[in-house]
């Protein structure tokens, strides 16, 4: 994957470091790319090469920031892109901080809720993260005109003094699209040094109102010069104009600019250091330049880098992990790694990060007896994905579980689908891999929970259903009045073929009739046939009407609920049981198994997966998972009383 | 992936870096944990935080080395394992880096078949590579007592001076078990800064004799202490303890020591900038110790870490590539953009890294008529492992195509299982993946080219071969007097299975009764029954003897040849005419095409692949196919002549 054009969402801005002092930076310093005037002027080192060049004595000489001090970003991120580009700015923050950092985010809806749901869920020690609704911001900047509808969300870096706690009195302004090369605590440093004296005169420049001094200066704009829009850019362009004393211009180090822009790659080939990497230009890495490799390379590296190395504490710096993490590490410390179960009981308290909505998802417009096709799949299964956007027409919740890497590939394959890129209302969340063991439910269960219809077919990724599945289901749960009168799991018959290449029945008809010809099965008829028994083939074949059937031992039919039906429980990680146990709760909550006799889906073959073929080997894996049932019987009669007793007996029996 | 214990081969030194100047280090420096003492001195700046503690000013008061200068690393490497470890800290060495990197390599034949490979395909620009050959060095050392024969490569960094080329002033030495957290050019700063001294008083050093000295010491060790072993730390600390002038210690961040000891602790707690990690505590990750995740996550960083994104040129340094990357530049530069096959020729372009027998490997003893079975697969095959080495007793050279992350959990996956840990005579060969198709037949010839047997049996990894097809290769191949007589290819005919899981025949006999009742078919009897047709299933039915059949228009069987057989064809990427283009070849060349009548192998169900599933349903691939096709006919011509026309013609037929 290569990085791909800047999302229009944050404009043409083109400076990509705005340090803003609640206001902008103002200071006297005396800058040479970065060096010290001294360092430049300092007698030549004996050490020079060929072409006469020196390095400098001293990676930086202005003092870092104070052991421990919290240094504070701000970002303004809108929109499934954007929110992608965040991460990776992010993980190139973290991989080179030595500082506590709080980042103030201003978001619109999609944003925060995949970023909230991420950081939450990555969970990295002494960051801190709060949201500022951009909604709320657009009346303070929509008045001014501008080329596109999310341009506004530049405009919005001109209110942030505004916007941000009173008491916060230095900020660092990030664009979504840049990288570090370099520790934030060196960009911050060039506030530190001279921070008495800016502090002072920035009280002077709130007096002057500098919220007063963009709305004039934009209007002026607006009167003098031609254009029909503007950018935050040309806002900050034309204050500074205005105002030249009032900024102080970065080393250019600071911000490195792929394009094919003399002044930038003096700036990067004078300067051994680069700080920052700012992926601006329209070209991007079409950029006829012999450095575009290291820029790539290095934006790839925290691209696919694994986010989950990045939760590691700060040396020396008292930073206590949030609190959700702690009560995770208490409970991990209680665990015997004596106990043949602890690699199990170690994967189901590790909280994977999560990134919902990991490409631009149209939510489905809300309609009564709307169904979302939910399944989770990693990435031996991603061939599945065009085939089952064909077999279901309407909406659908997929959770992925992925490395960081993987998510670019799958990122890829989308893009390159016409398929995949025609459908919108296909949401995919990103489960980042962790641990040994596949956490098959809780994988599941991020799919569940975003799921947006009132119903939910809860499916697996290599089963294709009926054409007609979709609009079939909506109808019942209609005809059954679902919706008001009853409290029922509606059972969809699954069968499996065995062959690679195979033409799909397209009628109840059809299908009985490869019955019949040996070509079609009924699903795991061979290896475990009573996980569908209950749901009585003999019977489906002939009925006319929905039936309803009881529950036995270790059914797992495929079923359709109601959004708000029970999760999946999450002890049951690798394989075995994970569905078996959420048939259970559906039936100890009461409800009704009906089968519809129109519905049906079809299983494919492939090879099984890892985890799987580990379950049939490993003695381990079997008595864990012994452990887990009766762990799961024993909450089942806590929950549900002596009623529970019979999933207990059912299993015991011969 | 946890790092594991240091391998016994380096031996127990615990000094982990040794700045020999051809000798030993030696200058006054003042240095206090890495921080010069003026800087600690300085007076508190007024930001400390709320512990007192404050930050140096300065990253680095050293000068760097000249901008472009060549550093000299060497490192003494011996074995499989220790060859893993090297990847690690080189690629850790590389991601921090700013200078053209000489490594001057000891290894065993192990490493150096694995290194040489290695580098070779990694093409890394700015980096030298020479290898010296550690068994020649033996003799120096082998008369010191010590306590594991493999410790005799920790020793050899005694005789280090005497190796290195005699113009080659100064080194820095490392262990293979370091990961690096900062720039190299750091470190050789230590050098620089006195290097007028240093290098004055390393002549009279040298003049002195080190040979002398460091024998002399050993000697007198060995007479007044009751040791009955000596590794090579004991020696140097026995030299620095009769010769303390000799010495000057490193600060500790040049050598953060995962351990329990209170002095390390106190160095890493006292200091942000840790510079190098090493990883030789026994005990490893199991340390109580609060920060032993920050190590750890640094070091699965390099672990996982992409090596190809290294490949980065250096800023302006000229550094021209290695020839073969020069080349290969010029021919992607030639490559027409607007070519509909654009992507297939970019990925027949890029020469992948290589990583040779990624575990340790036995290879077998040399046995006339011996067969490798010889194949390549990617992390979604590899649960087929297991099984594979049931049917197949013989050795195995497989090549694996994989990230560095999941070469990280294929090693795991081979740890953990009993089967595959117990089998020496597996070699398992990574080729890192790169570039959007797979190059299946570039992987397929890395296996081909590591088979150390006269016979090679040419399969996939998805079949299974019939338990005594082994023996029955081997004894057919003798039978047949394969050695002297002909040029022959053995046909194995294939069969495949539909079902999940299914009872192997384990004769013939069994296997026709299968086919009778539908268990199993010819393969791919289904969907492309002339890839098998020439193969004669009736006849083979009815065998007794090993029968000839001609080629015909894409035949691909699974058939045994000698080692020095064609290789694949490069050209085929992705999936299509991969094995039809080598059987062709074969019929090229005049080899005999034999049937066996008592072998077989049965090919079990899978998903399709990602790559197999883009290649039908796009257009585009083809007719890159077809086109790929052409050139391949083309180059026949060229080759054989007007009898390779024989295979256009038959192709054309209907």
């Amino acid at each position: 994957m290569l990085p791909r054009g800047r999302p229009r969402a944050l404009g043409a801005a083109a400076l990509l470091l705005l340090l803003l002092l609640i206001g902008f930076l103002l200071f006297g310093g005396d800058l040479e790319y970065g060096r010290p005037r001294e360092a430049a002027a300092r007698d030549r080192d004996p050490q020079t090469d060929h072409r006469g060049h020196n390095r400098s004595d001293c990676v930086l000489l202005r003092p870092l920031p104070a052991k421990c001090e919290l240094l504070h970003v701000a970002i303004v991120c809108a929109g499934h892109n954007s929110s992608r580009d965040v991460v990776t700015l992010v993980k190139s923050m973290l991989f080179y901080r030595k500082n506590p950092l709080h980042l103030h985010l201003v978001t619109d809806t999609v944003a925060k809720n995949i970023l909230e749901t991420l950081f939450h869920t990555w969970m990295v020690p002494a960051v801190w993260v709060s949201f500022h609704d951009a909604d709320e911001l657009k009346p303070k900047v929509s008045w001014v005109p501008n080329k596109h509808y999310s341009g506004l969300y530049g405009l919005m870096k001109l209110v942030l003094p505004g916007v941000l706690p009173p008491a916060l009195a230095r900020v660092v302004v990030l664009d979504t699209d840049v990288t570090f090369a370099s520790d934030i605590a060196e960009l911050w440093a060039l506030f530190a040094h001279f921070s008495g004296v800016i502090l002072l005169r920035l009280d002077r420049l709130r007096q002057a109102g500098w919220e007063q001094m963009w709305k004039l200066t934009a209007a002026q704009e607006l009167r003098t010069l031609p254009a029909t829009s503007l950018a935050d850019q040309d806002i900050f362009n034309a204050v500074i104009k205005g105002h030249p004393a009032l900024v102080q211009p970065l080393p250019c180090v600071w911000n490195v600019q792929l394009s094919d822009h003399t002044l930038a790659e003096r700036c990067y080939l004078e300067v051994a250091d680069i700080k920052v990497i700012h992926w601006n230009s329209p070209k991007k890495l079409r950029v006829k330049n012999k450095h575009v490799e290291f820029f790539r390379n290095h934006y790839l590296t925290f691209l696919e880098y694994n986010g989950n190395l990045l939760r590691r504490e700060l040396f020396g710096c008292p930073s206590p992990p949030p609190p959700e993490a702690e009560q995770l590490q208490q409970a991990v410390a209680q665990l015997n790694a004596g106990d043949a179960c602890f690699e199990f009981r170690l994967q189901q308290l590790t909280v994977p990060r999560v990134h919902l909505t990991f490409l631009p998802h149209e939510p489905p417009p809300s309609r009564p007896n709307d169904v979302t096709l939910v399944a989770q799949l990693s990435m031996d299964r991603l061939q599945m994905l065009e085939a089952l956007c064909r077999h279901w027409p309407g909406p659908m919740s997929l959770a992925l579980y992925l490395t960081d890497a993987e998510a670019q590939q799958f990122l890829h394959f989308v893009e390159t689908s016409a398929v995949l890129s025609a459908r919108q209302d296909v949401a995919y969340h990103v489960v980042y891999r962790e641990g040994p063991l596949y956490p098959i439910n809780q994988v599941r269960n991020v799919a569940l929970a975003q799921a947006l219809t009132p119903y939910v077919f809860l499916s697996d990724v290599d089963f294709l259903p009926a054409y007609s599945l979709y609009d079939y289901l909506r109808a019942s749960i209609e005809q059954l009045e679902l919706g008001s009168r009853r409290k029922a799991a509606l059972v969809v018959p699954a069968f499996e073929t065995l062959h690679y290449r195979f033409s799909f029945p397209s009628s109840k008809a059809e299908l009985l009739a490869l019955l019949d010809a040996g070509s079609l099965y009924t699903f795991r008829y061979h290896e475990w046939p009573q996980g569908q028994a209950p749901t009585d083939y003999a019977r489906w074949r002939e009925a006319q009407a929905p039936y309803r059937v009881q529950w036995a031992a270790n059914y797992e039919p495929y079923v359709v609920v109601p959004r708000d039906c029970p999760r999946y429980d999450p002890r049951f990680v690798g394989f075995g049981w994970n569905k078996v146990a959420h048939i259970v709760e559906l039936d100890a909550q009461g409800y009704e198994l009906l089968v519809l006799p129109e519905a049906f889906t079809i299983h494919l073959p492939h090879t099984p997966s890892l985890d799987s073929s580990r379950f049939r080997s490993s003695t381990t894996y079997h008595d864990c998972l012994q452990a887990l049932q009766d762990e799961f019987h024993q909450d089942l009669s806590r929950h549900y009383g002596a009623a529970a007793l019979k999933y207990l007996t059912a299993l015991q029996q011969p």
